[in-house]
């Protein structure tokens, strides 16, 4: 382990980057804030929309749970997509240009989410959980700062697998705290030297990953390159109970 | 997924990198030929020591479990090491240093290694499992490119989680596969990538590593020295029911 800097901000508290969410189970998240990363597309749509005034955003992993909302009565927005395309009877997908005040603002969606979800839901004796993406990342790492808590980011990956994108991101959050007293683990050491690596073309670099080449099947580019821009959100989604809200 | 360049040797098999025995499961372990990693230092101490013509090296994940060898009666050499010193009773640790011409030639060896004896358990129904360090890797990475099956390069990590010199050395196979043909998955695009800023001083990046500070306190500098030595051995060491043995 790196020796927290003497000179540092944070206490020696942990600051750890969990690859995947199938090593959840090593770490006792009740010991930590959990940052919940799915940056292709669930997190930055999330952030997004909660930066947008959405009043909450419930994530579940199955359409059929989806439409239960719908069934039930309530009246939500309701996200789902597959292979690329709206599911017939929902009220969008997964895009984050679907997050926008016009269509969002003092709604609350329930939105369909494989990979984030199965991290929420592992995740959930943490301390605090909230949700990171690069629209809101500056934001989100100045309130990390304070906190003098111990932070695990979580990256959703891909069917339980590692994937880069959101490694890339826990890379930049580690570059934003690691002068802050924090003591980082190896595998926040590779998430930074990835993020070093990348920084200076993100979007080329992840050209390389294998959910990149999927979504762009799917014809989502666009979207792609909107979860690459950075800091134009303030807000971060928490979760209290099952919805994500403003904290 | 990056697609088989049209010339690759490789027939477009996969090679992939599964970052830490706990991810083992997501594989098909039994499609795949796995490489099982644990460079500091049961995989170069068991290379080295097959290397050196031992008869056949049984790796066991505890202090007991080596002990009921002897008990048993049988003539092996016993390798063991608590907290960096070598079990009163046993031949041998678990250094490098241990494993020459004059000690091994002839034996059998049990040791002790946790990591790499979960690792090389959670892998068992793989199609072949071998060893691989930065002392044999060349010889390892030519047999390799002519099997043309599926390649799985298992880091051991530590407890469970993921280490550095582990996946560096996955990227360092990586590197002298990836124009091979093979398809290659995002984490062996990571190690790779890792193992490209690392190569000119591996040494100098590992000091980052929490295991390297680890063995430093153990007083085993020479030994992760050793670790680091490239192509001073030829043999590839095979499991073969519970002994490794000389592929």
């Amino acid at each position: 382990m790196h020796s927290a800097p003497p000179s540092g901000g944070g206490g020696g508290v942990k600051l750890e980057v969990c690859l995947t969410p199938a090593l959840i189970p090593l770490y006792k998240v009740e010991d930590y804030i959990v940052v919940v990363i799915d940056i292709f597309r669930a997190t930055t749509s999330i952030c997004y929309g909660i930066e947008n005034g959405a009043e909450a955003i419930i994530p579940v992993s199955q359409v059929e749970e989806c439409s239960a909302y719908h069934e039930k009565g309530f009246d939500y927005l309701l996200a789902a997509e597959r292979d690329g395309k709206v599911v017939e009877g929902f009220d969008f997908g997964n895009s984050p240009f679907s997050y926008t005040k016009e269509k969002v603002a003092g709604k609350t969606i329930v939105l369909t989410t494989t990979n984030g979800t199965h991290a929420l839901h592992l995740s959930r004796s943490a301390k605090k959980i909230v949700l990171g993406a690069f629209i809101n990342i500056t934001s989100l790492c100045n309130w990390l700062k304070q906190q003098n808590e111990n932070v695990l980011l979580v990256c959703s990956g891909w069917k339980n697998n590692f994937n880069l994108e959101d490694t890339l991101f826990a890379g930049a959050v580690v570059e934003q705290l690691k002068n802050s007293g924090f003591v980082i683990d190896d595998s926040a050491i590779a998430a930074n030297d990835l993020y070093q690596l990348a920084k200076d073309d993100l979007d080329g670099y992840l050209k390389k990953t294998s959910h990149s080449e999927r979504l762009k099947k799917l014809g989502i580019e666009a979207d792609i390159a909107f979860c690459l821009n950075v800091d134009i959100a303030t807000a971060i989604p928490v979760l209290d109970g099952e919805r994500l809200v403003k904290l």
